[in-house]
């Protein structure tokens, strides 16, 4: 029996059982389409998509029902403007990074990352089972937002240098592309962070109007051509060991979703952010070897320049702390989580890896 | 207005009414109740609280439409039977390990961990973006199964020992609890591997009725207290790098289900997935602490010993690879997987946290 059949047979008018199948389905499965503000172009593909994942997940768990149309950076909003946007509720969702908006309030790092912090293991870790994602969501709830993480890069690279960079002096002087808290830390050893649009570091770095850049990883970095024109590769960014890219949401909008949708979208984030990094891990060993073939040349940051590096990065969280509440909660809370995290990644999980890292170098793995 | 009150002043019979509701809903969001019968007992609670996890998140995301009853290990099945129950119908769901059925096909192991195989993120990689989801549903097809990752529990430890382990010498004659293909290498560099129930293991370490014994890791080690008994902790498991637990589901039962309740069940899994490698990681530093404190002797395997026991794996995977091509297929995946990711990690990841840890050791992590 289809349902006209049905309504008829019930004997009931056709208007008044249009009226009130209504209610019913309302409130379970309502009908909504959002709309959601990246702050990445579509070129970086892994990061991107992660949002489109999540409204992919949406979509299809909800029979359609709950709609996230997904706008690359620049398409509706300036990629940096997704915050305000989300909190005066332009739009109602983003997919950007909290350290963008230290400008508000330098606490919004540690939504991320901050230097010498934690890997991106230990970040999920502390978003899921050490209160990161609570003390982050008090911290975030005067801005208007409610985060969710949803994906992660791994460990990124030190990035491009036209010279070596062999002891702290070669940084003193040093036109760096890079921004944010490491920006600051690097003041601190002498380089002079710059501040280019994307699209202008490539032609900076080939004229030497600066030295050198940070971005992401082999398998972003890779695009965009830097290992011609700056080809010392450097690792690790200390100042990023696991970031942490969100999803935004007006907090008012996501506490008025019903639950079933909340928990939909909150499984769909935790399902994006672990496919993000997988698929960063998946896509990087190529990317490296193209770069090195590429004539790219990795190096490691000397032993001296990560002390100074670390040292200064100290005396910021220590001066930050001091004259900041928030910064001092969240950052003392990671702290914490993070000795415990290497006190026991350094057992089983270091020592499996060290093991299979020696047999692959005597081509033995 | 609330429902009943709606209903009265619309002014339509209560039966009417909710037989009208149903047919509507019923295409999109039907009312099933599966058993899912895990291979945990409850006092494993991060392992078992995975699949209660999944139920949750099942349920809430379809307003209770789609409930997953979880049965702990021997309520309704014994531990090892669950992939058989499953195939034949008996329940619909399992939370288990494929390498718990390596005596159906040696394959099965490749869905867990094999010795000096992926660590836990690179396990994620492959399953997600490495192919490896694709091929091991393929290979479990003809067992009527679909199994998709539900939880990891990161590099386990190496098991508790009466005696130090101090040479490849040690190990001959050792009777040892160990299962699976990490026994049969053991067994080649001169364990003799037990079988023993859960519950004996204690007592058996006790009365020296055996000389060690592996389980997980620190934090469910703590509970059971070998550290009392055989106080060697040995890292790493070199034959659990980072174990998969999968839910696995009837086959058919899965492809019937309706699209938004494969999303769903597919995007909880992930969730549940991750959430179990972060409960561990957030809680093993603190059990570890407690373990050393109650007298357990942390012991690094050495490279010797390590050495033979690849050696051994090698020659175990070059047997089962000759006569058996789901072997081969599985592991030549994720060999050449595991060559590509060590070759990337070793670069920003392994520097980065070596230089934590370096910083650890000094007192200024």
């Amino acid at each position: 029996m289809n349902r006209r059949q049905f309504f008829k047979q019930a004997g009931v008018a056709g208007v008044g059982a249009a009226a009130l199948a209504a209610p019913a389905i309302a409130q379970e499965n309502p009908k909504i389409t959002w709309r959601l503000a990246s702050s990445f172009p579509k070129s970086l593909d892994i990061i991107y998509g992660a949002a489109t994942d999540i409204a992919e997940s949406v979509s299809k768990a909800t029979d359609g029902q709950f709609q996230i149309q997904v706008y690359a950076a620049g398409e509706i909003l300036p990629p940096l403007e997704v915050a305000d946007a989300i909190a005066d509720d332009t739009v109602e969702m983003g997919h950007t990074c909290c350290y963008y908006y230290i400008g508000k309030d330098p606490a919004f790092a540690l939504g991320t990352a901050i230097p010498f912090g934690l890997n991106a293991r230990m970040t999920n870790a502390w978003f899921t089972a050490g209160g990161g994602n609570e003390l982050l969501n008090e911290f975030l709830a005067p801005y208007k937002i409610y985060a969710l993480p949803a994906g992660n890069t791994g460990a990124q690279m030190g990035g491009w240098y036209r010279k070596e960079i062999k002891t702290i002096d070669d940084l003193k002087g040093l036109k760096m592309r890079i921004a944010g808290l490491a920006g600051e830390i690097m003041t601190k050893v002498g380089v002079t962070p710059q501040q280019i649009a994307g699209s202008d570091v490539y032609p900076a770095l080939e004229k030497g109007a600066i030295d050198a850049t940070e971005f992401v990883g082999p398998y972003d970095d890779l695009q965009l051509g830097f290992y011609k024109v700056a080809p010392y590769y450097y690792y690790p960014a200390w100042w990023e060991g696991g970031p942490t890219v969100h999803a935004f949401f007006n907090l008012e909008k996501f506490n008025a979703l019903p639950e079933s949708y909340k928990r939909i979208l909150t499984d769909a984030c935790a399902a994006a952010n672990a496919r993000m990094l997988a698929r960063y891990d998946a896509s990087n060993p190529q990317a490296l070897r193209e770069l090195v073939a590429g004539g790219a040349q990795l190096r490691a940051f000397t032993t001296d320049i990560l002390d100074t590096c670390h040292k200064a990065a100290k005396e910021t969280y220590a001066d930050l702390s001091a004259k900041n509440e928030w910064f001092k909660k969240l950052y003392d809370s990671q702290q914490a989580f993070k000795q415990d995290a290497y006190l026991w990644t350094q057992i089983a999980e270091y020592s499996f890896d060290t093991y299979q890292m020696i047999q692959q170098r005597q081509g033995t793995l």
